[in-house]
């Protein structure tokens, strides 16, 4: 389905060499200051043109076709679109008969009959984070408001290509683009100041709507709250945080049960290499590491995570 | 939310220490045959006794309240009920005042204004998990009959206490019990036989699926599919799963763009070590290690999942 | 599906002469006051027994399976279970091969491929109305406890056999249990005191909801809001209700735009007459007028729908 | 909530006087051919201008953002944009002080905290059955596709002032105009050729959805099936379609037990007089009765509820 969240919907649409990518979100609160100048930040934190990314260009320049009037959200559908400029669908003319490795070609073409646009990917692309991002920005003005501006929320990149050095990164980065290879890296997100009592008990858990928002990104392998992978080599003793909990003792990453704690919520991501590689015969435009573009949307989704349940509260 | 799937779709509910845990299904196709005999087998896998899991003796005889008529379900809501029997409330009394370290006791707490049933941890305990197994059994019957009794799943435990010798464990399993502590570990679980285009794009990839399910499991603290966080310190030539595809290459985990492509769906779950510790002061009766327990948990989740993307083609 | 509404979501189960009817109610707040006391009253009213109403006799007493401890809603799914005694599946035994005019034997069987449980309609049943009225009973409990006890609603039948005078009810029924036949009948349903601003715009409009769950009601031929069908024949200077609104002008029924308006909720719903006639050749026991008992079914089902809207707010 | 449906979902979006409305599809089939050309005859039937409607002129033109790929639809979110163009927000500048009876001017204030779009009624406008209409259009090609043509469905204006005498019409709507008032009507839906078995048992009942989808139209006063409210009047033995079932004898309107039976899905909608009225000093372009332009939308609806019932077979 293209629809996630419960009150706090986000609809996402749109192909990589379409018209247009956008998204539709309901369940916004009226009253929202709102206006482009809001999402410069994040979305060039997400734009390529850094080594390692791709050079296609886009102004990505957000229009509010719906559900914003003198400069506030009204309470209807939030509807932002972004027109795609620099799109060369010929590059990609081929993959129908030869699927790349790693990617949605093969896929897309066998659950669609031969229907699904494949040009850069179409609907699988990940062009379509773009208006997830958006719908980020949304989602953190809702959750400033409601929290009275004590919420934070920080993600980055801990791991490239193996390393958690950052120093090493540039040249690792080099070093695959002569190559024609790709790299991959591992993401954080730490979000601060959450009230305790945010999710739901069993399907609902915060990790549960958490890791399904997470793996929506294209590229994601993995996902551990807290201690993560490390805790199942841990004793008990070990593990668990004693009360009263404090963030310098947060093994189960601010989740007891599914629910928000009150310690910092604490996940990281990992990302694989991207697929697209001239050294696997991909020709186009494509990141060397998709990591190095992907913390902003891991935040965005979390941060609709979290406004839907703030929602529901 | 207590209930998850779009078309199969699951809703539990219960106490650990009240009069029941149950599980209503909604979505099963009519024609199903079914009966107490087929639920033994994962109830047993799910069963405790064993060493390192809690000498809590309940029967666990599955009650079929509603959808199943002369052997075969209706395609009206299936309800099994499982009356809780051996339950000792009194070893909880005091959880409400004190709340455990690594428990829902203090969220829930939060969360329900006190009003929540505390005992065992009431709707947060793990004994849910028994009319999930239930779900499972009934989402595998339809699997199987589906896909032509092609459908396979295999889930086992991989690493126990941080060691993959299964012939370790035993001993881990009496050194922690005796020093009243607990363990984690890792379960796999690895599907075959599915076919390319089971998924949505987007926000309900298989793995978005699979993991929101797996999360609302009690102790889970990470997952990774196919290469998992290994991938993050690869190059994409060395991770890329070339065409044709072949189980023995398969760092994709079996999916691509969020859609089964036709390998093997592999995935990996660590578990925590259980948070009720002797050490830890707490009474009652405990696992030393939930992960024993929970392969058929995993298994049976991945089967609901499964189950409703396959109902949504 | 068998789960209606997004937050208050209310799943039913069961067949007519299966164990049991039952209902599982999830998105109830912590900390209502709930016993089998409080149901009562709502049960009675629904109850068979008064000239009109087929002679099966049942207990009807409630069982609370879950979400319930020490007298107070827990905040968990709340499950309450009627088990079925005064069965007589015989009755039923040849409608599967001469299904009965007017009921879901022929399209149940047909939709089910002969699976479903034909006693008595099985899931088509109107026993299904009992686990319905039961959750009636818990959002009007919260209905009053959310508006301050200014909650009200009042349901009652206004038409019998085409006739608005209920001293003329009694003659009717009985001249209609002589011929072995049925009557119809409309039920209007007053709610006061609701908030301005109940409702979503356009899909989840409180007159869409309240009509949604209506028609899940056995027998319901049409539905109406304020002026209702004689709008239609009506002028806008005659139609529209002024500003300040009042009771004595409620044209739109308390619904404008899809929104509460102040003013009472006012509907009216027309039951058809029973399908099963002795006079068609239909053995067992039936009632001569369904909408006898329909009032406080409309009144639940209603009662559900405003509960759910106040939890979106 | 904007959104409809369980695997064809409809999300509509807009404002009367904003950028544009529009609709996002999600669950459309892979493959229908498709092109503006295809709406154009529903849109025709639903543009003003005919004597009776508002002089507001509108291209009307569909651009289709994304989900269309060659002539076909992909799989993917389908995006339908109307861009607004003859809009003269100036004429409703006042309604946020003084708002219009009848009108959602009143409650959309007070549910969005004086935040909403006020002009010409804003997300609450009749022109959001715009892009209903043409989610209409996709649906009805989904069916006629899916049910290899045999699909038909005819709905047209059956009252008109309280008149069923179609030649009485153009004098009712010239006296009425020449008053400054409106007139209300009654919309009748025949849809011909469902296989046996579409709906769910209770809570998804064919009326159910029916009349959800139904009750989203502005201006929405009633819905009755088959017999509809007569039936209140009538006796079993009148009442009761016999088997085997006939279109000329069609009480239950094509549905039992909340199932299509084979017979014509039958039904009639009220419609109120429009709520603007000079008379009642509301300046402005309006309809004299909305109930002329209501035909298609009705149909537009009630496809989208089928093509969601066949999505779930």
């Amino acid at each position: 389905m293209m629809t996630f969240g419960r009150i706090f919907k986000v609809s996402v649409f749109g192909e990589s060499h379409g018209l247009a990518v956008g998204v539709v979100i309901d369940g916004v609160p009226a009253g929202l200051a709102i206006s482009a100048e809001d999402f410069k930040a994040d979305l060039d934190r997400r734009r390529s043109g850094a080594p390692g990314t791709t050079p296609r260009k886009e102004a990505d320049a957000p229009e509010f076709l719906s559900g914003v009037f003198e400069g506030h959200t009204t309470g209807s559908p939030l509807t932002i679109v972004f027109r795609n400029c620099d799109t060369r669908p010929e590059d990609y003319a081929s993959f129908r008969k030869e699927p790349r490795p790693g990617h949605a070609d093969y896929v897309a073409d066998i659950k669609f009959g031969g229907f699904n646009d494949p040009r850069g990917g179409g609907h699988f692309s990940g062009r379509l984070t773009l208006p997830v991002v958006a719908a980020g920005v949304v989602a953190k003005k809702f959750l400033a408001a409601a929290l009275e501006d004590q919420f934070s929320i920080e993600t980055s990149l801990k791991e490239l290509g193996g390393s958690a050095d950052p120093e090493a990164w540039d040249g690792l980065i080099a070093a695959a683009a002569a190559e024609g290879d790709s790299l991959g890296g591992v993401v954080e997100c730490c979000v601060g100041w959450l009230p305790v009592g945010l999710g739901e008990p069993f399907w609902d858990s915060v990790e549960s709507l958490v890791s399904h928002a997470v793996f929506a990104i294209p590229g994601v392998r993995g996902i551990e709250f807290g201690d993560g992978f490390a805790a199942a080599a841990m004793k008990g003793s070990e593990h668990n945080d004693p009360f009263p909990l404090t963030p310098s003792k947060n093994g189960a990453g601010g989740v007891n049960g599914g629910i928000t704690n009150g310690n910092p919520l604490v996940f990281r991501v990992a990302f694989k290499p991207a697929s697209s590689i001239r050294k696997g015969g991909v020709p186009g435009r494509h990141d060397v590491c998709i990591a190095l573009r992907a913390p902003v949307v891991v935040e965005a989704v979390t941060s609709i995570v979290l406004a839907d349940f703030l929602r529901l509260i």
